[in-house]
């Protein structure tokens, strides 16, 4: 059985506008060393499924900032105060990113987003019988363009390298195992 | 289709030994108007997953202080400067987090760790045939056990939210398109 660490020294290195820095110096269970650990507190995340009638995704392309890339993903963003669950926040973000409305939004599945050196939850959002119904709200820190995709090409777009954001190919595990559940 | 931005500015803000942080200023191409980007930089990382002749997968649980919890994962780490390749540092953390040694290490999967805010890449290294040959040599920042877990149960351990490391999940997907590609 695993002994927790004992935390003796804790402090707040900076804010960054989407996270903030801190340290935490503690003692191991197992060495009784003393370790510094820089964790990285954000809100919390959501990425959504929008499955339409016809079984496409509503995905998006987007720039990148941290890996300098185009990325194929799907909609999702932060948990703002005023949304106060992920099924909020997955239904705006859905909506303000590709314009769609859908039925019924359910989480399916959560993961820390890096327990290693991250506090936070990503939530992975089912929305089913999405319909394009909106403009496209963007911000002005935002570029973005829509893509429909075949659900049943999803396996081979992450096989193949095509999708490379880590918490979107989670989201997707997420909903394979939901169809796998569905066809039992 | 997607224009590139232009960055005007970038300076870096701090190094926290396992990464280091960065700003960028950058003009949107869609609005001109500039933005702040904060980007964590650090070397990249490799999580193995090492399949027993008798189809187990060797995992490890650990405590996280990012998310203060023990998680059930597999092994990994990042590369180090000698290590020359994702293969290689999958070798070496196989066996200093484990014991474990296998046969035909092979990348079955790469995504960028978090392409918004970091810049660097995740490989997914398959390692089969493994068996335990060594003694574990954990560094004093570390405390894991080792449970070996039927690969048959992984699918249910992911949708029931037991693995709930990102990266973890990740990599797991990735082996189970393998194995669909294996079967056809």
């Amino acid at each position: 059985m695993l002994k927790p660490w004992t935390t003796i020294n804790k402090k707040v290195l900076g804010n960054f506008r989407i996270f903030s820095l801190r340290s935490e110096e503690k003692i191991s269970p197992r060495t009784n060393l003393a370790h510094e650990f820089f964790i990285i507190d954000c809100v919390h995340w959501v990425n959504v499924i929008p499955l339409t009638p016809d079984n496409h995704l509503v995905m998006i392309e987007q720039f990148r900032h941290g890996s300098n890339t185009v990325e194929l993903e799907i909609p999702g963003g932060t948990m703002d105060a005023m949304d106060g669950s992920p099924v909020a926040t997955a239904v705006r973000e859905l909506k303000e990113e590709t314009g769609y409305e859908g039925e019924d939004p359910q989480v399916i599945g959560q993961v820390f987003s890096n327990p290693a050196i991250m506090s936070n939850t990503t939530y992975t959002v089912l929305v089913r019988n999405c319909r394009l119904r909106h403009e496209v709200q963007m911000d002005s820190g935002e570029d973005l363009v829509t893509r429909l995709v075949p659900m049943a090409e999803i396996p081979g777009l992450v096989a193949g390298g095509n999708i490379r954001h880590s918490l979107v190919v989670v989201a997707l595990f997420h909903f394979d195992l939901w169809l796998r559940r569905q066809a039992q």
